[in-house]
């Protein structure tokens, strides 16, 4: 156990971080660099705009949670003041900047506002005496005023034709509501997180098939679509180790027993019982995902897969949680580990190849990876 | 030769076509159900704009250009029909719409247009007393008049920032154009065929890369992002078909020598020495493509290149085409062809296992394949 404690641990301190403190902030213009190649060499300038919020988050987080160290600090802070300066629109933060900070593509997407105030939210807590609480509260109502709506002028669905709620909304916003508890105060995310848990339980999961769907009709029904039949096992796995963080902060057990047990049934299914590994996508009725990449193998899946697995073991003690926590470790150390350049790799294929060795990209930064660590790192301290 | 000829015949009438007109038409509501499973069972019945025009013009061409069959007549019809019916809205033609026609998705793609403006053509031709030439222009206005913003509202990109275009539309437009002749006029018709082949030609034929790319700079430059590095083989190979469609019809050889060079071109890159087929989409400079999906074999990509690679072949006598044309057909018959079920598979991964069984979906219908066996038949017959 005391191997395995320090495994996560020197992997997050010695490989990890000095990977993105080396490689990713971008000491011209501010801000960070996000499309490194296998070595860590810049293959594209581009900013975008999720990708700083998650690295300003994880930096300060670091700094918070495991110790003072201000090369961490400092890497957040230039970050989010390039965020401050240049991330944001009248509508929204952007999906993507130029390397200068020129504005490229619109905020059709409403989670970079999410991530964003994620980024101040734990820079609030590194700097409460900072405008960082304002901006973290201000970025959080922005990304909260878009619930209803969340596309916006941006959505391609005719109004009222065939009106659809997506998962990630709420899921998201489980997270971001505990991230900022300083900045929203704990009344308010008590209240919000006991909504959101409900919400999720009644329309988000489906137990005609047992798993969580991506997307439900606006009454929280099953909707027989390409889109209503998505389900994404990972996706799920991230959320119900939000859900437990809020069982655990509201001292509701049987929620938490609930997101174990949805675990559990989401990894049952997304396995793939061929070449292992979890698939990205799946149809619900077993017909066809609108996404031809839905059999690859994602390092996020994974990694959040690890954290909520053993995050239900320590919280319920179900040995099958730890059974599958053992199977995912081993397949993510010896999949996605690259044993000859510092950081994982995102994207295998089914067979778990490497299909894109790069480090960072548009979807991949300074996030799921050294957020596992740390969580996983910590919690196996506790046990 | 013989052999050969009969092959592509057949395929098209005794296996491809019966497939088609037993499953796709939808007897009760009108226009084509498209979402076929690998035994022409429907899974989902929302009916997608471009399939609806690419299967009325499917049908449509057969009975103009093979034989006067009444069910291949009456097919287009009743799916015009439908998309007269329902598919457009103020903006133009929608995504998408349910099987009894309410809307579902905007009109953000212009290419519902192009392909609805195609299969009203193809009806003109054989029905020229009807209405079907009038709409065809019509259709035909819609889409050319979103030449300078094809997306326009849906438009994601922040104006001015980083002004590209792309190939797509203007490599539509030159198929379509032909398609409508009749329509257009002949005098129209050789001047935007002229305009449109010499635009590529300086446009979006890199020289520095020996490709075309899918999306340049407003002004015909390289931009060195993520959509500026993105070339497309099997696009490649269509538009050069078209290319030489046009070079045939202006009597320049000239263009028709480069459009068969570049066909080689692009097949030279394109093809996977690793496991034959042909990429979907790679990055121009080697780097990261932003699809996952990019190292997949897709039918349209073969089909298109095998009928590329014939016409250049009949057209120029450059023995290297006909070589590419035999790897091509060798490759496209022993992995694409359902050996149990009719119609081909249109999905298989990188080492050409087939993926999804499916044989009509979101993107898949009555067109590339069908089309191709039509277009090679009669070039070996003339051969």
């Amino acid at each position: 156990m005391k191997e395995l404690t320090n495994q996560y641990r020197d992997e997050l301190l010695n490989n990890v971080m000095p990977f993105w403190l080396n490689h990713s902030i971008d000491k011209e213009y501010g801000g960070f660099l996000n499309s490194l190649d296998r070595d860590g060499s810049v293959f594209d300038t581009d900013k975008w705009i999720w990708m700083q919020g998650r690295s300003v988050w994880m930096f300060a987080t670091l700094y918070n949670q495991m110790e003072k160290r201000k090369e961490w600090l400092d890497a957040s802070v230039q970050g989010a003041e390039f965020l401050r300066r240049y991330g944001r629109s009248e509508e929204g933060y952007y999906f993507c900047v130029t390397r200068k900070g020129e504005p490229l593509v619109q905020p059709y997407q409403v989670f970079s506002n999410a991530f964003a105030a994620m980024g101040y939210g734990a820079l609030a807590k590194a700097l409460p005496a900072s405008d960082y609480p304002a901006l973290a509260r201000e970025t959080f109502e922005l990304y909260l005023s878009r619930k209803e709506n969340p596309k916006g002028r941006y959505n391609k669905l005719v109004p009222g034709s065939r009106p659809m709620k997506s998962f990630a909304f709420s899921m998201i916003l489980c997270n971001l509501a505990l991230e900022l508890e300083e900045t929203l105060g704990k009344d308010y995310v008590d209240r919000i997180v006991r909504e959101l848990a409900d919400e999720i339980r009644r329309s988000y999961y489906r137990p005609e098939f047992g798993v969580i769907l991506e997307q439900v009709g606006a009454d929280g029904g099953f909707v027989d679509s390409y889109d209503g039949r998505c389900f994404s096992p990972g996706h799920a796995c991230e959320a119900m180790w939000f859900l437990m963080d809020i069982g655990s902060r509201l001292k509701d057990d049987e929620l938490i027993r609930w997101a174990a047990d949805v675990t559990l049934k989401s990894l049952e299914r997304g396995w793939d019982k061929q070449y292992g590994g979890i698939f990205y996508y799946m149809d619900v009725k077993d017909k066809y995902p609108t996404w031809l990449d839905c059999d690859q193998k994602m390092w996020w899946v994974h990694l959040e897969s690890l954290i909520a697995t053993l995050q239900g073991y320590q919280l319920t003690g179900d040995e099958r949680l730890l059974s599958w926590f053992k199977i995912l470790h081993e397949y993510t150390w010896t999949h996605f580990k690259d044993p000859d350049y510092p950081e994982w790799y995102g994207y295998l294929n089914r067979r778990g190849e490497v299909l894109f060795p790069l480090k960072g990209g548009k979807f991949k930064t300074c996030f799921h990876l050294p957020r596992a660590l740390l969580k996983i790192w910590r919690m196996l301290e506790e046990l």
